[in-house]
């Protein structure tokens, strides 16, 4: 399999040099040549979205997604209409900062049965969807690791993610598939395969063996075991051809100086994905 | 669905009640009224598995089963060979105990692919399978949680688990449904229908909101969001009318009491199994 000899597919979330604010992230993206951001809702918080989307659209760097709706299943009528509620106000942030594209954590709620969030999980994006359409901002369902099940996202797997897409049948919905949260997946290539031009977005980075955190140690590529090349390479002979999107939630990559943390994205980037 | 409303099927591993030492155990169960036991092949050690037997059998505790074989793939083959020595000594100490049962945890290896991983499994298991036979002793294949692909088994849902178990194709050879590493699963239900007179053996304990270890934070029943009731109900309606073993690893209900932590365990086993 044949590596990446460019940089012109990568993007970075925010989230991976979560210390800089948005106009830090985008000097330091430039500076280091990174083509793609993907912003988080808490990095457009200081100074808006507005401008935010000012700042961006003046620096040159391409807004690939913007991180991240969903969490729709609650357990009052009141809370799901705020879940909503905050969803069309991502819908609307998306639009302000140029993002094609939210990126969905499903929900999931501590002792609610899984089938009744994934039910209220179709039902809350089915909701928001004509809002998604009039707006222009496509949707992509991620699948999450099985080990966010309880508290955090009731999806996780992109058969699921698959089959929910499939039922709303609408072309601003679509998957997201982070190497991450299911690489140990077997059914994973015929899932990919399954999902072909419903990939909106791909996310990658590593899982150390061992993790020594539930949330918050993720690797560099190449610090762990996922065989990200081939996965890269089974979702790009769907026809995919979008950004890579770097996504590291680390305290360890955290505490680093961003600029020495964007470098080794780079090389590890052209080494391993 | 009904609870339970004795004790007959209760039965408790000793890593839940991992500091004290096999005779202590077999004290401490006598005690509360416990009638079944899964030992650790560590709580064999010190004295070995022909006294530990003898032990077992003056107790009137009824073995359960031995914990653990598996461990199969490595990158040698002299190492493979090792695994399936390993494997034939846990078979001899089941024998020696009296345990009609052996719980693989099939094993990985971090950068292995997954796909050879789960080869060597295979391989693996059909190569012990005619020592179990003269034994007369029965192996049971454990999926363990997709968090634990990367280094410990690559065996990941059920459905794996009753693939491999199917093209065995002997009565030596089942699964083990444990609640903590399977509940997120949405073809779970089905899985355990599939399985049948497969089911050898049933595990439980709960998965905590928020999980703050990967491997020793697991909860008593009922300290998580794990529908327990509901998942031994699917595995009864099997016909499964074994043991229900409670198989906690904790650090914090390390640190207790085990005479207190088994009558924790007892009075959640009627509340929430």
């Amino acid at each position: 399999m044949d590596g990446l000899t460019d940089f012109k597919r990568l993007c970075v979330h925010t989230m991976t040099v979560k210390r800089w604010a948005l106009a830090e992230a985008i000097e330091g993206f430039r500076a280091a040549g990174i083509p793609g951001i993907t912003v988080w809702r808490q990095h457009l918080e200081p100074q808006g979205a507005k401008e935010s989307g000012r700042m961006l659209r003046d620096s040159g760097i391409e807004v690939v997604s913007l991180c991240r709706g969903g969490f729709f299943p609650a357990q009052s009528a009141a809370d799901r209409a705020k879940a909503l509620d905050d969803n069309r106000r991502a819908i609307d942030e998306a639009a302000a900062i140029g993002a094609p594209l939210i990126v969905l954590v499903s929900g999931a709620v501590p002792g609610m049965p899984l089938a009744e969030s994934r039910k209220q999980i179709a039902d809350g994006i089915a909701a928001v969807v004509p809002y998604a359409e009039a707006a222009g901002v496509r949707l992509a369902i991620e699948p999450l690791h099985p080990m966010y099940a309880g508290d955090r996202c009731a999806v996780n797997t992109l058969r699921q993610a698959n089959d929910l897409a499939e039922e709303l049948d609408t072309p601003v919905v679509g998957v997201t598939v982070d190497v991450y949260h299911l690489w140990w997946d077997p059914d994973l290539e015929s899932q990919i395969r399954r999902a072909g031009p419903r990939i909106f977005s791909f996310h990658v980075c590593d899982w150390r063996c061992p993790t020594r955190d539930l949330l918050n140690d993720r690797g560099v590529m190449g610090e762990g075991c996922i065989p990200i090349r081939k996965i890269r390479q089974w979702v790009d002979d769907t026809g995919y051809n979008g950004f890579i999107e770097v996504e590291i939630f680390s305290d360890e990559h955290w505490a680093e100086d961003p600029h020495v943390l964007l470098e080794r994205i780079k090389t590890s980037y052209i080494e391993h994905v």
